[in-house]
């Protein structure tokens, strides 16, 4: 039976675990789970993706598995055909990888998740966003990207020291990549600092090709469609001030 | 050159490294890094603990490692003596206890923590709490303690179906365990829907003996000053109020 990946392009994760799957090889359906729309919420989903409803998740066989990191370490663990540096059996190397992995969640991914899902997805689906939230999770952003930019990429042209990338890359490299979806002034305020993060998103970019593209399209069309919407409402908001 | 684990026993992750260290006969050193003072932000521990300043941390030959689950997967892998039920060898266990442990960090973790952060030690420090936050916090935590009960222990004694406990046990079952830092009101009004997991922790407590209580003394010593600090405060604000 083939592996069966249920996610959705504007998710973070999801993006990753495709992007693994298409550059290692792995034969595998896509299944697309309409989150947009809270089809993750739905009876039928919660037998397939687990009472958590959380994407993306995978289906291997009996294996029935959630959250990215565990679902990249599985695939590079059980599918022979995937190169050794994407999770090394180094023990020392390993375990850095680990820490990268487990750092990402209370920081980069708390960060920059909070801050495009409060400053921009929210308020467009019209729930009000709380400044102090969004104050909060850009300041955890930054801080992450500082990391990132001083720490994980200060040896070398990969994160943690590596000259070739490891899941830990895919993983928090899309997770950069949703900055996209701030406006363009935004983007370059709180990226622009970071020389070596925007190389090494060039980096993972380029060590993936043509994937990394192609599963992030969706977001670039998001994008634009966000981009208007966000200057229609700004018209309204003046237009409604003149009055 | 022994192990060296840098921590505190108030830090939940510290504990449960340190428990790990006990239960399997590890050789180690425990460094206590003063958090509480701040210690973890001077120079020298920046050189140690690395640049994230983040407790436990350790040091084993030339690896320096932080983030407690890297740690634990480390000890497991590399540590002979360690019985296999902490880090199953078959892929489907091991898959899954990646998976809890991935989910901990953005519901148990950031809930249980949140909350006793928020509530209780930034206001004895003399910071105001902001109640958004703290009920934010509690929200996720009581989400959380609601899939641990009905999803992670629905089948098992211990986490994920399984009948030995495995890191991811520990690690969940010490972050649990700083729930007794708040007030016994609250901690009776949000515990004792779990029945389930309440057991699971005596399970964990009874499965790693005597180290369980050895390591959380501190935080039991913790709990009596925090209370009789909250009921100075307490006490405080009424002869105020009266004023």
């Amino acid at each position: 039976m083939v592996l069966k990946v249920y996610g959705h392009r504007i998710s973070e994760p999801s993006r990753a675990v495709l992007i693994f799957c298409k550059i290692n090889r792995i034969d595998f359906e896509e299944i697309q789970v309409e989150v947009l729309k809270g089809q993750h919420f739905s009876p039928e989903y919660r037998a397939i993706l687990s009472p958590m409803r959380q994407i993306p998740a995978i289906v291997d066989g009996h294996l029935k598995l959630f959250e990215s990191h565990a679902i990249l370490i599985h695939l590079s663990s059980s599918f022979p055909g995937v190169a050794s540096h994407w999770y090394p059996v180094d023990p020392s190397k390993r375990a850095k990888i680990h820490s990268i992995l487990d750092w990402h969640h209370s920081y980069l991914r708390r960060g920059a998740a909070g801050l495009v899902s409060n400053s921009i997805l929210l308020p467009l689906n019209g729930i009000p966003s709380n400044p102090n939230i969004v104050i909060q999770a850009e300041e955890i952003l930054l801080r992450s990207l500082s990391k990132l930019e001083n720490v994980w990429l200060k040896d070398e042209r990969f994160l943690g020291g590596n000259t070739q990338p490891s899941i830990a890359d895919l993983s928090l490299a899309c997770e950069v990549m949703q900055l996209e979806l701030l406006s363009d002034e935004d983007y370059h305020r709180i990226l622009s600092p970071y020389k070596k993060v925007k190389k090494w998103i060039e980096d993972v970019r380029s060590a993936t090709k043509p994937y990394f593209d192609e599963i992030h399209e969706y977001l670039f069309e998001s994008q634009k469609g966000i981009r208007e919407k966000m200057a229609t409402q700004s018209g309204k908001k003046k237009v409604r001030a003149k009055i």
